[in-house]
């Protein structure tokens, strides 16, 4: 692989907005150097590869610190492997994600893992990381947590919600995080009261209210503000970080702005979804609802600009997709006349980075804004920069070319994720992906994916770069 | 029994302070009149007894919402039968006590409340009256809650501690919660977050922290204030009012001013060992510390100021005792080498009015604030006013005469008790009741006792007056 | 005067709801006894006069602390005497103004004092008594207010508005606070910043915006807000408790409710107006906005819940009325074509009490709170209670017979302010005020006025009793 | 001027950590190549100078947006001028300085500024900008707003504090931020109630309190609040963003960050003395407490974490130094017997970046967040992003090599500010800089002082960058 040069374009980071070529070499970036510049030139001149970026916006690949590929969850799985799930990721602008291997109760992390390492081994187009989901917090396991972050397995999930399957208990997150105090791991939080949304569940299918728009109403607003109040007290007395993950509640955003003024080490992570869909979706008539039905759920409109409030305030910090697609045919379909039986999650891996650069042209958030919530803060959070999230001297060559003047409509019918609806389709965003490179090669080209399963390579991560 | 006439003293009451003579028959206040008036004069011209309370306060006989005796806890009993508990309440001007029936696991709620009702019939000094103790939240005693709001038990309790024990969980908390928001019953919640603080005792005792100061540190007061929030938080989903006992930590109490400013119908009760003690005392030496061990624990003296506080804002509305004394020799001692094993509990039935009052001589609160938090607010929030709280007209006649400018020394010697320490031994307050009447008879005369066991009787409770 | 012997209805006050009878002997209260006692039998017997309130309720008069008969305001004057506007409030069953005198800049208090004694002297129907408006914060009128506070006049209002009138700056208002510190008045606030609302006077009129209702945007409500932000900042500096009048915007509300949480003394009025009108009124074509014009504004209606919850959880705790009529004809008129020309001030004073009882209906508060806003807490916050504000031995029989369940309409054609327009014309209300005496003398005898000009008396007042 | 290499550094700014060597021609940054790069070998090679920068930090120049050269105030002026106080500013690591052109009142913004510039031109060691004081807001002054944005001055300071010197009503202060809403200024508030300050002073200076420490207590950190509050709401009816600056008390850190929790574009700036001084210092016997009054006051110490809590939570985003020395002989000493007549201001420009290296010694804050409080984030807020407080491609060669493991004693002996006292005497810092260019040209070499009056450039700025 020789030397590629990507020119004329402004290079956008979370930090810095600059008229820049940039140098690769190895499948890092070399160096950059002022537009126009002599040394800039020279470089064009001698690069074996001189990609134009001209009237282009050049970000760092994208980072989706919120990914189930090939998920088992509710006697069906998530329908995009990672071969399939990691090609859309790339073709979204986005160039490494972090998905979650699953412990089995009764069975060691380190099983888990191997599971998921075979699953995703060989198969990717873009780089990858895995979080550990802890199911069932023992001795053995607090001990094996301390293995897991020397080899790049560097955060924790935990569920207040699903008893009986991911379900933690106080004193389960509590060790937890008190381990994870000590070996500098990162407790990630599904904050909803699990056993009281259990018997609202139970109270509305005997009423005979099974669709699914009351996958909403039973998973209330109040329950995810208390899990999150809870995890964050619980946090505090472990002094622990915490990482609320998919935060869709207002009353939520409130709790986390309430710890991040006390100075507390709470992050919280949003999803698209939340932004950009509300329970009006979920109440779409003919059971289409289902297509919607996630975990948190989405919620009333009014939601939405308390979430864009807590992205500008910094009191979320990171937007993930958690990509979870299951096809409506004969998945979603689970559930007819049961929405508790309706498989949990939405495909997004592919929309993400295109979604929020609407947001940037709606105004919700600056263009840097938007660099820092997709790219560099996941990548921090994780323990990823400046390999990852950044385009700086001896960075990854993740970049993306993005073209913020093209059109493009979602739909189901172009996107790349393996399921069969989107959860946008139909919907008019400004802006589009055009060029990426992954690790410096090129696996999107112009808009045809030149990428290859394999290419992808795991990547042992750091701690949490926030902390210390 | 004749007509009673109380004379020259200076009636208190929540509302009120007024020159005023009271007029007794039947066992009840008939009227009230102006001091030196000429009605006043003709009653005591007639009158069977007239009392003389010239320079005396005539105060509502107290209300002490929150006692247990004879609580089986622990293995061992609570000390104080009704028969001695109930003696020792009238000395110390106390003239209605609200205890605790206890459902026995796998038990109906009915069983229990005649066990209760068995061991307090024709042994009180004073009136009584029950709340329910719900230990195993099941469809059966949801449905055997509304029978008891019937017959006057108009309250139930839950616990957030004690897994295991009396523990409920959220689930079982959410449905009891909206069992009542129907039935007009008031739930009663012990809010710490058992399942983590039972992590932490297992490890400070692993850890060789057996002292019962490590009572103190491992009920953190963060984790009494999560717990505090989510009662709320469930409440709200419920539709429910709450009540939260034994409010220790400045923390919960913020919590409930939170809820207060949202106009919820949030109630707090705090108890004078934590606007009196502190883990100053559960650090006394030789096994001493025990003495003061109560769940939830005392807390750091910084915390006395913001339970002042709550007092004076109203945040917090009710002090009662949580009457619980287990003696030092026998009962204490079980917790010898493990502090987890003391039982949970102290006495104060008799101290709570004196502690109050000199809480009023010390500034902390007014005269009429003394009488509303320890008579008239028990006696609304538990369906017991105006027959108790108050000297009205048709009040019953629970009436304390008491001497503002007499001092007295707290001690186990002359306290009646039934235990071997006092928790404020060697305190010396001012003030001291002097006479006591329960529904017109006279209880305590002048310093002495001449009540007997079997006046006072079962009352049946309204539900809480605060609501609706 | 004889006796005069209440019989046979619901007693209430701000504490208690008792059926009991009441016996008056020369102005006072004297005694109450349970209805159908034989005591209470015997007074009926032997009473000069026995009023029959059998279905009724029996209430204490109410107590409206703040009033502006005769007020010179922009170039008129209050439509309403101190003969007809008290007699009025007899009318709508209030027994007590607090009204207040003006010190006009450059003279001293006791002048404008002394103008204001003879304005009211001989002419008013029922007890009045005065605040004093400080125009001009001077050492020889720091000095004057001790001597106020000695004769009854011991509360002292100052205005952050109205730049050239009434308007005293920080420096003023601070001064004014460390003295009522030390001589124990009480500063009353209207906080509004004028300075800044001047400026958007002017801007609105120079751009044409000169009709009533843009009276309601340039006095915006985050102007209130702040306003009342910065007098609680300087009466924690001075260590002064304060009273801010006519509470109106939500945003104002709120800064009580922290300052309230923090344990200070700081209390809030809101009045009639602002619960039930709204700036939909303000934007009543024709002109006829102007009848609703006041300061503070009238607020959009989601104002009026925060100020109903503010009710209910004391962070607001008196209504009066800020009763200042100006006719439509000539006097609001005189604001045609420049809305600041507008004089400010609505009629009210007979419809506090009536509209009051209405939200209880309406279920906004209780009944015992509808006493305690309206006749308790107005009276002991200014140094009337007990003689004012309660229905007990030793009070003045100031009483109202209030028939709960006839209904009214409230009309100009019918009421008793001299002013042509009511601010709630057309409006049906339930509850009417049916027999009023004042001091024992019936002055409203069965919607018969009975009273006359001279009975009521001057009365001194003893200074806030919510503190120390 | 040839090219310059700066080698083996660590480069640190806001964003990132980078091993990187830095291409330096015609003043600004050209490239950046990862260290040891076959590029950066290539230009070691062929640089006309190469500046060793192994073991060391790269930074950008720091950016002190607050600084007042010559101002003169209370019959003296700063002793620092133009030329000293650069030159001292260059010593201790900052490029680029923000000064205050002042309004006299009764003439226009531009006589002002042509007075400043006048004094800086010509003599400045590194570059500078102004913003601007109104001290007399009206019409005229308005209209010359817009004029001055448009020429690179593009930020307007107002006080609420100095009555009769620099004070602006709250009036003028909307009419100003309406203002500034339209043109793009940013409005910069000294938040303090001088009013009511004014009237503390006068009352202690009667009371005899007249050494040092009085500044303090008369400068109540409420009245700070108040201001900080008022200010902000004023900001929000105008539509305008709001810059806070020396922020003191953490009292009205609170107000900032209940904005900032709002989303409101309201920033605030804290000072070294406000962080690492407190009023024990104002209490130094001898009056030495004088070399430490400015205005905000210096506060008691437990005031200090909050503001490192500030600035780690972002609610505080700058620090800048308020330089404004006065000597201690002949200078301070004005106000021996009465300290409202101490010149109120210390010196600073020279020690800010050291001792904020100092804090991330201390573990306040870390390396990265010490560059965006001290470089980054003044550039932008005042419109000088990424010429100014950055390393990027094309941005001004503004760098400074720090040697982070060198040890200084700061000392008025070895500082080159022109005053006769260091605030902070004898006190030992780790950290030091060694080198600093000022568009591309060696000021500071190796601690070698080769700089010249003249150098600096006066820099237009751009408008706020955090707004739009």
């Amino acid at each position: 692989m020789g030397t590629t040069v990507i020119r004329g374009g402004l290079v956008i980071t979370a930090a810095d907005e600059t008229n820049a070529d940039i140098l690769i070499e190895s499948g890092r970036v070399t160096a950059l150097a002022a537009r126009d510049s002599e040394v800039a030139r020279r470089w064009a001149e001698s690069a074996d590869r001189v990609i134009d970026a001209a009237g282009k916006y050049v970000i760092p690949g994208g980072v989706d610190a919120h990914t189930h590929m090939e998920l088992p969850f509710g006697g069906t799985s998530a329908s995009d492997t990672f071969e399939t799930g990691t090609r859309a990721a790339a073709w979204g602008g986005t160039t490494t994600i972090v998905d979650f291997a699953v412990q089995t109760v009764g069975e060691s992390l380190r099983s888990g893992l191997d599971v998921w390492h075979a699953k995703a081994d060989g198969q990717c187009a873009i780089d990858y990381a895995f979080h550990m989901i802890l199911s069932d917090v023992n001795e053995d396991t607090l001990k094996e947590m301390d293995g897991l972050v020397d080899e790049g397995v560097t955060s924790f999930k935990l569920f207040m919600a699903y008893p009986g399957v991911f379900y933690s208990d106080d004193g389960k997150i509590l060790r937890a995080m008190q381990r994870s105090a000590g070996n500098g791991g990162l407790i990630m939080m599904h904050a909803e009261n699990g056993i009281a949304i259990d018997v609202l569940v139970e109270q509305a299918l005997a009423a005979g209210r099974t669709d699914p728009r009351y996958h909403g109403e039973v998973r209330h607003a109040l329950l995810e503000a208390e899990a999150t109040h809870r995890a964050i007290q619980l946090a505090r007395v472990a002094g622990a970080p915490l990482y609320v993950v998919h935060v869709s509640a207002m009353e939520a955003v409130a709790e986390l702005a309430q710890a991040r003024d006390m100075g507390l080490n709470v992050f919280g992570e949003t999803c698209p979804q939340y932004l950009f869909l509300s329970t009006d979706n979920l109440a779409e008539p003919d059971f289409e609802g289902a297509k919607y039905v996630c975990s948190t759920p989405l919620r009333p409109k009014e939601h939405q600009a308390y979430l864009w409030r807590g992205l500008r305030t910094n009191d979320l910090q990171v937007v993930s997709t958690d990509h979870c697609p299951f096809c409506f045919k004969g998945q979603k379909e689970l559930g007819l006349g049961d929405f508790s039986k309706i498989p949990n999650g939405l495909p997004g891996v592919e929309n993400r980075m295109d979604l929020l650069h609407q947001a940037v042209v709606d105004g919700h958030i600056s263009r840097r804004r938007w660099i820092e919530i997709a790219c560099a803060t996941p990548a921090r959070m994780f323990g990823l920069y400046p390999r990852k999230g950044t385009i700086a001297p001896g960075a990854d060559a993740d970049i993306v070319i993005y073209d913020p003047g093209a059109t493009q409509v979602m739909s189901a019918e172009t996107h790349h994720m393996n399921v069969d609806y989107s959860a946008y389709e139909g919907r008019t965003v400004t802006g589009r992906v055009q060029t990426v490179l992954s690790r410096g090669e090129v696996v999107v080209d112009d808009r045809s994916y030149t990428g290859r399963a394999g290419h992808g390579r795991f990547t042992a991560r750091e701690t949490c770069q926030y902390l210390g």
